[in-house]
C-alpha cells in the first residue's frame, strides 16, 4: 500500500532540501534542490525546446554523474544565471569538488529553465537580470518545508491556459523506500481532462492531495489532440521554448548513474499521464532523477525489479506533483 | 471532433498495408507493415531491453531516414530473421534502393522483436527458426484488412499476466489528416487499472472499440508501483528483454525524418498512458513513426503546431491500439 511521506514533499527523501526565491515584481523566481552531499544524478530531456546547463556532466559516459544541487528557474535563458548564484553560494560554504588544496570548491549544479518572459511582470532588467541574486536567495532558503503553487520557479508559470506552478509529492513504499517528486509546471498541454475539472492524474491522487475531485463524473469526450490551439496561439504559447514541465524525482536508495537515468526515463511517463499533450515541440520537458540514500538494493536480478518499482513510483509521484502544482496555483 | 477512420486500423492511412503470419504450433508470428514507396520513418526506443535491426538507418544524422517496410516479430533475437524473408521478398519484386543498374534492389526494413520464447509453443527448431519463412509469408499477406488479438507478432504475447497481442486504431482529424497506430503488446506492465477491468486507456476509447467499459465504476486504489511483482517473477517476466510493447504510428502528411522522430517521441506517451508501468528495464519499448502522405503541412511556425497535433493524435491512437490488442486477445 502506498502512503505519502510525512510532508508529502520531495523533502521526505532524507538529505534533500528545497529553497525558493520569488520576485513578485518580475513575476518569476527560482527553486533550488540542495543535497547534503554530491548525489548521484541523471537527466532525461524529451521536450523540443529545452533550456539547460551542466546536464552533460550527468551523462553516463562522462565522469562525474553527480550533483551538489539542482536549480529550476523562470526567466528562460536569463534564468540559467540562477546557477551562478547557487554555485557562488555553495563554493563560499566550501561545497564542491576541490581539485587542488586552496583552489575554490567547484559545485556541480545542473539547471533547467522555463519561459515566463511573456507574463506581465517587469522584465526591464537591462544588463542585470535578477536570476543570479534569486539563485543565491533560494539557496539560503533551503529547508525541509517549502510552498507550492505560484512560487519560486513556478511564480509566473502557466499550465495550458491556467496557472501552473510548483508542485511536490512523496510516497513511502515497502522496504523503507521513499520516493519524492518536484515539478515546475509550465506546459503547453493541459493538466485537466476536457471537462476542465478532472485532473488527468486523478487515479494517482492520495488523500485528496489535489482537491479530491477523483474520477470524472460524466463521460469524457476527447475532441482535439491539441486542445485550445487557437487560444494558445493567441497567447504566443505555440513557439519553440515557450513552455516546459521540469521535474526532479528523488529516492533514498543507493543507485548508480545509469539506474537514475532509467528512473528519469520512467518518471517521464508520469508527466505523460498528467499532461496532454506532453513532450511537444514547444515544451522543454526535462526530468532529473537523484539518489542519495544509504538504502542498499539487492545486487541480484531482483535489483532491476527494484529499479522498475522505483521508476514507476517516481512516475506516479511526478503525476501527483504536477496536479498539486496546478491545484495549489489555482487556490 | 475526432472520429475513427473507416477501418479503425492503421491501414486507414493510404498507401500502408499490413500482412501477418501466424504459426500456431510455435505460438509466434510476424506482422509486417508495407509502404507503397520508401516512407519517411523514425524510431524512438525507451525500453531497457530492445531487440532491433536497421534502426540506425533511420537516425537523423544518417542518410536514408526511410523504410520500405517495418517488421514486428515474436521470437526474440530469432525473430530478427523475419526481416530476411521480407527483404528477399521485396527485392524479388524490385522494391528497394538500387545502387547500380542490374544489382539487387536493397530494401530497408527496420525490425523490432518481442520475447515469446517462454510460452508453450514448440521452439525445437534447431538450426532453422521459422521467422524467415514467416516474414516472407507476412509480406505476401499484406492487405488493408488484418486481424487483431493473438495473431502475427502478437500470437504468443502477454500483457502483464493476461494475453497481449496485436492492436490497431486510427483517427480522422480535421484538415484531412489521418493518423493510425499499430501495437504489438507484450508488456510487463498492465493495460488494466488495479480493478482488473478498466483499461488505463479508457479516456481515449471511441465507439466502444475496446469493450466500452469506460471509466472505472468504483474508486481505484493504486496499491503498488509494480503490480503483481511476485507473479511476474514466477513467470520469468522480470528479466532483461522478456517483455516489450512495439508500436508503429503513421500519418498521411509529408513529414521530415526529424518531424517523424518528434511524433514517435510523443507517441511513446500513448504507451505510458495505456500501460503501467511502461519503459521499465525489462521492456524493449520501441515506437516507429512513419509518414508517406502527400498532405502538405504549412511551412511556417504553424507547422510545429501541426506536428504537436499529429504527435498527440498518434499518442491517443497508440493508447487505443494497445487497449484494442488486449481486448481482442481476451475475446
Amino acid at each position: 500500500m502506498i502512503h505519502t511521506g510525512p510532508r508529502n514533499l520531495i523533502t521526505d527523501v532524507p538529505g534533500l532540501l528545497v529553497g525558493q526565491a520569488t520576485d513578485d515584481r518580475v513575476r518569476s523566481g527560482v527553486t533550488t534542490l540542495l543535497f547534503e552531499s554530491p548525489w548521484v544524478a541523471a537527466v532525461d530531456t524529451r521536450g523540443g525546446g529545452p533550456g539547460l546547463r551542466e546536464t552533460e556532466a550527468l551523462a553516463a559516459e562522462n565522469l562525474f554523474g553527480r550533483a551538489h544541487a539542482i536549480v529550476l528557474a523562470g526567466g528562460s535563458v536569463f534564468g540559467l544565471a540562477a546557477a551562478d548564484g547557487v554555485c557562488a553560494g555553495l563554493s563560499a560554504r566550501g561545497v564542491g569538488v576541490r581539485l587542488r588544496a586552496g583552489s575554490p570548491a567547484i559545485p556541480i549544479v545542473p539547471t533547467a529553465v522555463l519561459h515566463d518572459l511573456g507574463n506581465e511582470g517587469d522584465k526591464n532588467w537591462g544588463l542585470t537580470p535578477p536570476y543570479r541574486a534569486l539563485g543565491l536567495e533560494s539557496l539560503q532558503n533551503a529547508a525541509t518545508s517549502f510552498a507550492l503553487g505560484s512560487v519560486g520557479a513556478g511564480t509566473g508559470a502557466m499550465s495550458g491556459l491556467i496557472k501552473g506552478g510548483i508542485g511536490s509529492a512523496s510516497a513511502a513504499l515497502a522496504d523503507q523506500l521513499i520516493v519524492g517528486a518536484l515539478a515546475a509546471v509550465n506546459c503547453v498541454g493541459s493538466a485537466l481532462m476536457p471537462d476542465g475539472k478532472t485532473f488527468w492524474a486523478w487515479p494517482f491522487e492520495i488523500d485528496g492531495e489535489f482537491g479530491g475531485h477523483g474520477a470524472p463524473t460524466a463521460p469524457i469526450a476527447i475532441l482535439e489532440p491539441l486542445p485550445q490551439e487557437s487560444r494558445l496561439q493567441a497567447l504566443g504559447r505555440l513557439q519553440t521554448g515557450a513552455n516546459t514541465t521540469l521535474g526532479v524525482v528523488g529516492c533514498n536508495a543507493r543507485l548508480s548513474n545509469v539506474e537514475c537515468k532509467r528512473v528519469a526515463i520512467m518518471a517521464q511517463d508520469g508527466l505523460a499521464r498528467a499532461v496532454r499533450p506532453a513532450h511537444t515541440p514547444f515544451d522543454g520537458d526535462t526530468v532529473f532523477a537523484v539518489a542519495g540514500g544509504t538504502l542498499e538494493l539487492p545486487a541480484t536480478e531482483a535489483r532491476a525489479a527494484q529499479i522498475a518499482r522505483l521508476g514507476s513510483a517516481a512516475a506516479d509521484c511526478l503525476s501527483r506533483a504536477i496536479a498539486r502544482a496546478v491545484h495549489a496555483a489555482a487556490s
